[in-house]
């Protein structure tokens, strides 16, 4: 293939995932000349580790640094571990709490640990920040600094949003930006790769770039994908599905997204190809009736990415069985009674079922808590098994709790 | 003495200098602890080397500061290298070049040589904020930059004014204040003593301390000394009068003022007491009648107190022979003229007296041009001095030139 076709048809896969290209000719030009030379491109993804745990959100980004690895490239990984001392403000209306660096650090660590699920580790470099920010000297900071201008940071949504509310900002979370910005620098990246909501970080690095006299980067935005929520996917905003999650939290997971959110979930969140997606979105009923089978199949191919085929078969057969068929999970939290027995009421509390008295009061009245499948209603009731017996109590729809009598001479066991 | 009433005895010799102390009560308390604890307060005065010579101006603050030191205290001085890298953005509608290292180095260098003049060494520190910024990590700076919010940064009325008008403020132009903060905290500053424009920076000082949980300094303020032209002085402005600058230079400075400038400058700039002051300014003639007198003793005491009372008197009694009686100065610049002459047009541009021959032709019709003494009027006048006679030009009211002409046989010297 010529180069030009090549670099077309490299664009063209791109394309296909990218939701902007900043700017589309810049990126074909950088296309064609790695072409021609087989110089592959340096494709920079960062990310904070605010969080120990990555999320599927950033399978969506990750996919798109695995094309550019597909495609030939290289995947740069840069570990947040400054910036997250910051905190990105993006989006946020109020400062973060700044983490600790021995925090940070040891998220870095288990971050780092399942990037390589999703991306081909041999075709990938990883930097933390500190290698170039923990000798960084006060005049290096302040001759970047000197590169922007108050207007040109206060120009993010997030920030003059903020400012117009009166909201405080601190004089430090104008440096999340620049340090993103000098990322770039740092590790010379040919193009970044950031959610929609990273444009204005993004910019800035091609901007920096641009002033120091370097070749400034393009950047290349995904779609954001949204909690079961319905918010933005966000460790901070604890709506998020961790990528080592098992299979039966990642089934669980999805299963309760909206149906709104169908559509979103495959096209960002699966291994389909474009052409089965597009097919499976068409398939869609209007009236829903079909949405519960295909948020199964895209819970399967989820977990199944994550976890393996067999997990994800055993996870959406267990969650059939507890939630359509109305059986009970296997493998059920249990607890022993003394022998002496516990009222119902005490036994919710107890067993964390419920946060106190009263709402295990509201949680029988309102009909939610059943004994070996039969609805409890009496808010007196005391349950006493016979030595050596077994009962199940469910709360709502998806707690269960195996419970036993403590049998004759156990009575120092522990409790829990 | 009493410590309450040495500590209001030192308050008010205090107030007779300052222009402002925030706030007042608490350099009360500060003054009265230091009596009762025999322990000296920590007086800081902080300036920027961007410029090797300290002027007159900063005599101002330097008499606050060795009233200070004669009051049982200690000064602390600090040669601001750092921030004078960024340039303090205070009254300046446009960034400041940043200076090289090197050159802040060799200007802090010189300038330390000549603060000893004017204040007591033995009861002095001198601080290099290098000292403390040279190792701060970026993380140290980000803590104190989170310290402060941009809303807060942004109500320096320099910093306001030039957004509103919408000029370029650079990004690291907001870490003026928080570095000058900063450096009360390195020093452990009870009092800062700035001009009048530094009550933003100093009352940053203030929060950064209170903010950490320090004893938050006392601001004192001094008025501004305004250069002859009537704006501020300032190195950077061009229009100071340096303290190790020759009596003739000091004498000529200061009796170029404009009358609007003697009170001020006999408040700020002279020696006398108080009382001395008062009466002299009481004593100016409405008519102006003794404007150049008063200024003569005002010239004589800046002169005195810089130069020694000898080198004053010297200066004053050129001053007066060249200004005042038509005379011509001693040691006039020469010139040599080749035995074949010169037309007064070109001798007047060869000799950097007139930027061009236009200009040249001007200053004759207007009548500005003199040759021992007699009028020139001939534009197209040939000057042609005999073998080792001299005439002395006369440009306006103060440029002179002795003429001499090349003798036989020295046609090959130099001719400047």
């Amino acid at each position: 293939m010529k180069p030009k076709d090549e670099a077309r048809r490299q664009l063209a896969e791109i394309e296909s995932i990218a939701h902007e290209i900043a700017p589309s000719e810049q990126l074909y030009e950088l296309l064609l000349r790695s072409v021609a030379s087989e110089t592959p491109l340096r494709v920079k993804y960062g990310i904070d580790p605010t969080n120990p745990n990555i999320h599927i959100g950033h399978l969506v980004p990750c996919r798109l640094l695995r094309l550019f690895q597909e495609l030939g490239h290289i995947a740069v990984l840069i570990v947040g571990d400054y910036t997250a001392q910051i905190g990105d403000p993006t989006g946020r209306n109020e400062e973060r709490p700044v983490l600790s660096p021995e925090r940070v650090r040891e998220n870095a660590r288990l971050y780092a640990d399942q990037l390589y699920r999703v991306i081909d580790q041999d075709k990938s470099e990883l930097h933390m920040q500190s290698s170039w920010y923990r000798e960084m000297p006060l005049e290096q900071v302040l001759g970047l600094m000197s590169s922007f201008s108050v207007a040109q940071m206060m120009a993010h949504e997030t920030f003059r949003s903020r400012q117009d509310r009166g909201e405080r900002l601190s004089l430090h979370e104008l440096m999340y930006p620049l340090l993103q910005a000098y990322d770039s620098v740092a590790i010379a990246a040919d193009v970044e790769i950031g959610g929609t909501d990273q444009l204005f970080n993004c910019l800035c690095g091609r901007d920096l770039q641009r002033t120091i006299g370097e070749a400034p980067q393009v950047v290349v935005t995904v779609p954001l994908l949204s909690g079961p929520d319905g918010r933005k996917m966000s460790k901070s905003a604890g709506n998020h599905l961790p990528v080592n999650a098992p299979a039966t939290e990642v089934v669980g997971k999805v299963m309760s997204i909206p149906d709104t959110l169908i559509q979103e979930y495959v096209n960002l969140a699966t291994t389909w190809s474009p052409i089965e997606k597009a097919t499976l979105v068409a398939a869609l009923d209007p009236d829903g009736s079909n949405a519960k089978q295909t948020k199964t199949r895209i819970a399967r191919n989820i977990a199944a990415f994550l976890c393996g085929a067999k997990e994800a078969d055993a996870a959406i057969a267990e969650f059939d069985r507890v939630h359509s068929r109305g059986g009970i999970p296997r493998d059920l939290p249990s607890l022993e009674l003394d022998t002496s027995g516990i009222l119902i009421v005490d036994l919710l509390v107890s067993a964390k079922l419920a946060q106190s008295k009263s709402e295990a009061r509201r949680l029988i009245t309102q009909g939610g808590v059943q004994l070996d499948g039969e609805r409890v209603t009496d808010l007196t009731h005391h349950l006493s098994p016979g030595p050596g017996s077994t009962v199940v109590l469910q709360v709502g729809k998806r707690r269960f709790l195996s419970l036993t009598s403590r049998r004759w001479g156990d009575l120092d066991g522990r409790r829990d």
